[in-house]
């Protein structure tokens, strides 16, 4: 199967590095050199990274020649909380269910006269 | 780095094959001969696909010697859906921006006299 929008999404955040890079850049643009700093990482390291995330549209770049400032740009992640969205009750049925389990533990304690513990 | 849950999850995703099978099973436990029949798959190959989710802890499978039904887990969706949160700002926030450039578009138009159109 060719690679559609979401594989390359989530590939390019399957990765702490360039999540962090997200996490930096979610506070303001930055330059490829500052985003360098808190990294230790080389240039042609981060600019790796940077371009797996501009190839999935996670970040864009200023035009400006000297200092091409990264940004976030938001459709991917857009994408992604779309998708998770259907799996919403799969995480939320869990809770319920614990919350059941609770309730009827409650009510067998109250059943066999146990009073509630304070 | 070492992989996260987050990265493994991630890795996990990035697969057209691994996410249709995910939605598959969101209507249903379902055999590995099952999640076959579809796609067209060996069971090796879907074998293999079932054991990357498992890993990542996406799908559980029960404990039935011959049936080993596998059912979706939720908690590594609830921590993609978390960790995506935090970015919502950075779509809804070019919704804002289209949504500011409109109603400057609309009142420039007024300015210079001329009606909405209908």
């Amino acid at each position: 199967m060719a690679a559609d929008h979401l594989t390359t999404t989530f590939a390019a955040l399957a990765s702490p590095t360039r999540r962090a890079i997200l996490a930096r850049l979610a506070s303001g643009e930055a330059s490829v050199n500052e985003l360098a700093e808190p990294f230790e990482m080389t240039l042609p390291a981060v600019s790796k990274h940077l371009k797996v995330l501009e190839r999935a549209g996670l970040i864009a770049r200023g035009r400006e020649a000297q200092w091409r400032p990264c940004r976030i740009s938001g459709g991917p992640l857009a994408e992604v909380a779309e998708w998770v969205e259907h799996y919403r009750r799969f995480w939320e049925g869990s809770l319920d269910r614990l919350g059941e389990y609770l309730a009827e533990v409650q009510r067998k304690e109250g059943k066999h006269g146990r009073k509630p513990q304070s």
